[in-house]
């Protein structure tokens, strides 16, 4: 798998080629599967979607909601079922139609996503308000037939992701359901080190088949927007064509309110967009697969010293826990250097015959480069090293994501905003379609969710009266 | 999800029938599915599929196996490439074809198996014999559209799996790899608490493209044999066609020898149809999701002290890290005592006011339903009749597996024969085929993979001379 090391590309050059180099040679991905936007997400990659799904799936649990599998394969019919969620993924759904050379009697659809087959189950199971809140989760793979140029993690025809699907009683419950979503993503969220906007999506934006949905948008350092996990309010609009009725205290049959949610393996592309530098990768430690990376300075005749120490400290690290890999590989330290540095790992300990000598390793730190060391016997000092490399880069995502909004009052304005406008808006999709044509690409992703703000000004386009204050950037 | 609770089939009245209505009404899966024989797969069941990943997936981290995700779309040609794999596959390959209405350019298989696209991708990685050994595994959904009658969790159309594939510089070495895949099946079945003969399956019965299988077969208490997982020496098979090539020390290029081994969902089947009895399925405390639950015996007046003492003793054991439910819902004790018998757990302790005065719980296990009292000052005893109950199974596991084999020297010997024959035979396929029809579906299973046995007399057909000792049964 030996390949040039090392990004060529600076991020601000071309941030497109940067991240393509970043995620090919840190070996996040290859984009050379014989089926096009089909990646192979390979084992650093993959490593990370652990990380990820571990965190996610301990709130999963600690939340009550079981894990179940569904089948990929969904009847057409099904998907026909509620008209807007059809309209929605029919184009993008791939179909199976034969097997052994005979036509199916009927075809199938690859899972675009599951909540038909999910609710003709969820009718099956749901007799009483006893039932109820049936809180479900599956992690699996979706296929969607996106014809745009696909990008690595961020936009390709098969993803992993969680897809969780509940039922409830009331609409109240379903909505307090919703905000427990959000706090289970704010978790996940902390844990990638990420700042987010939280907005509701406006209605022409909104998941097919939904009332509205709530969604993690991400800055980038190309100053684009970049959808996270998401959280959509059903309502009825699934119980009803899937008939998912239970029997409420009073012996009356009512439609169950219903939430969809999900976050998906584009969170590896958001951590690497979001936190990289021209080095490449810089990973939180929360997820990192290796949190501290040991690279052993070998001279001739100290070389068995060296590695004896380096043993030592690789055992004692991971006696507290710490998910550490000893590097002594037969390569430079300057090679292995730069390999980690591009993979993102947090922490490189150098151990070199000086630092067993002084009793001591010398630790870099990936987030700024910033070189320290610390004594063989307070090696406990390394979780505390880790631990500020979260917070710090936690506290830089949200500086970062302050600073990339900009209140504007006019088209004018509009024009000279870097990344996030945040402006007033009529409402009307007309109006939108022209400030996204007139600002070559700023589009509205959506009103704060959390609290609703007045209107400071007329809509930014009609000057007409302004119902909401939005929120525009560049998506991908 | 209420429905009437309780095995009702005895197990030796109508196995298959007693089967259906553990794993229906245990809830560890749902066959009511829209697409046939692609079962849900319900919390329960899911769950024991989360615990058996766990325990393999870190045989699969201490053997230095990487996982990553490969496509589930294979360009058709990929599968021609072997012509027998792709013999072996084709009847039972789903194609998809189309998508939005529009034709695809070509048709692309639902993975069946993903030996072809993971080798495309292995000649693209392998460069040097310093690339080798490479070892991946993979955790995905398969689809193989059988049909045959479907089995849940047995025989389906989609289940869950891992598949490990991997590229070695030598014979020897992908000889050696065969071994430490077993060990780390051995692993799994010491933590499913099951016996299996390990055999080499003949020629006419291994998997398409592989020169051996290596395969671990388990008896059912239907005196039947079911293949759990199994490892297939591929040899160049796969290499010469997909061109997986590396340069050795003397700069000489090489093909590489291959393995690729699988265990999936349909080990949560063996379970039930192994351990289970009348009262439904029998869990081994390592794969339980639930270890211990807690029913308390409320009586008027007494309910307040009865629930604290059960959430306590709930507490405790989870401190000493035991998976523990408390079941304080509002059914009576009888009910819980059924429902918690048919999903297999392996302890249930009961606390009732006596308990609580004489300050001990009650226990019963699931394995013989002995009871026994436990002083709440020596808790940790639970952890040791877990472990018993463990041991317990497996040796139980052993014992009727061994005498399930009869050994056997003649076609009339055979019609005697309850569940396995051991027997002589001289490796020809027409024998096999007569030995089939004659005793009514007794197939040749294999040889001992990790002993060659000497024939002790002739064909037990033709009475030519034997080659081998062989294991015959009839075979899920």
């Amino acid at each position: 798998m030996s390949e040039e090391l090392g990004v060529t590309t600076k991020m601000k050059d071309n941030f497109s080629k940067w991240y393509l180099e970043v995620v090919r040679k840190g070996n996040f991905i290859d984009q050379r599967s014989p089926v096009k936007g089909c990646d192979v997400i390979t084992p650093w990659g993959y490593a990370i979607w652990e990380k990820i799904r571990d965190v996610f799936d301990c709130q999963i649990k600690k939340n009550n909601v079981k894990n179940a599998y569904f089948p990929l394969l969904i009847p057409e019919r099904f998907l026909k079922k509620e008209e807007e969620h059809f309209a929605g993924f029919k184009a993008e759904t791939l179909m199976a139609t034969e097997v052994g050379g005979e036509k199916l009697e009927e075809k199938l659809a690859i899972r675009p996503t599951s909540e038909t087959i999910m609710y003709y189950m969820y009718a099956l199971w749901i007799r009483s308000y006893k039932d109820l809140p049936l809180l479900i989760n599956q992690w699996n793979n979706i296929v969607r037939w996106d014809t745009k140029v696909t990008k690595p993690f961020i936009r390709g025809r098969e993803f992993l992701w969680q897809e969780g699907h509940t039922a409830h009683a009331t609409k109240e419950d379903a909505e307090k359901w919703v905000e427990t979503t959000l706090k289970m993503y704010n978790a996940a969220y902390d844990a990638l080190a990420l700042d987010k906007l939280l907005l509701k999506r406006p209605k022409f934006d909104t998941f097919a088949g939904a009332d509205y949905s709530a969604v993690f948008d991400t800055v980038t350092q190309d100053d684009k927007i970049v959808q996270g996990p998401g959280t959509h309010m059903l309502g009825q609009n699934f119980s009803k064509p899937f008939d998912v009725k239970f029997l409420d205290k009073n012996g009356k049959k009512q439609y169950v309110w219903q939430t969809s949610w999900g976050m998906s393996t584009r969170q590896i592309g958001i951590l690497i967009m979001h936190h990289g530098d021209d080095k490449g990768a810089v990973l939180p430690p929360a997820v990192a697969p290796q949190q501290v990376v040991i690279v052993p300075i070998l001279f001739k005749g100290k070389e068995k010293i060296v590695l004896n120490k380096a043993d030592e400290v690789k055992n004692n690290l991971e006696k507290i826990g710490i998910r550490v890999f000893l590097d002594n590989r037969n390569y430079s330290a300057g090679f292995k250097f730069n390999e980690w540095e591009l993979k993102g790992v947090p922490l490189r300990i150098e151990i070199g015959p000086k630092d067993v000598e002084g009793k001591e390793i010398t630790y870099a730190r990936r987030l700024d480069g910033k070189k320290g060391k610390i004594k063989l016997s307070e090696l406990k000092k390394v979780r505390e090293l880790l631990d500020n490399i979260q917070k710090e880069m936690h506290e830089k995502s949200k500086k970062f994501t302050k600073g990339s909004i900009q209140t504007v009052s006019s088209m004018n304005e509009l024009k000279n905003v870097k990344a996030v406008a945040r402006t007033n808006w009529c409402g009307s999709s007309e109006c939108h379609d022209n400030i996204k044509f007139e600002s070559k690409g700023f589009e509205i992703r959506g009103t704060l969710y959390e609290k609703e703000e007045r209107p400071f000004g007329h809509c930014i386009h009609c000057g007409k009266d302004a119902k909401h204050v939005v929120y525009l950037a560049r998506a991908y």
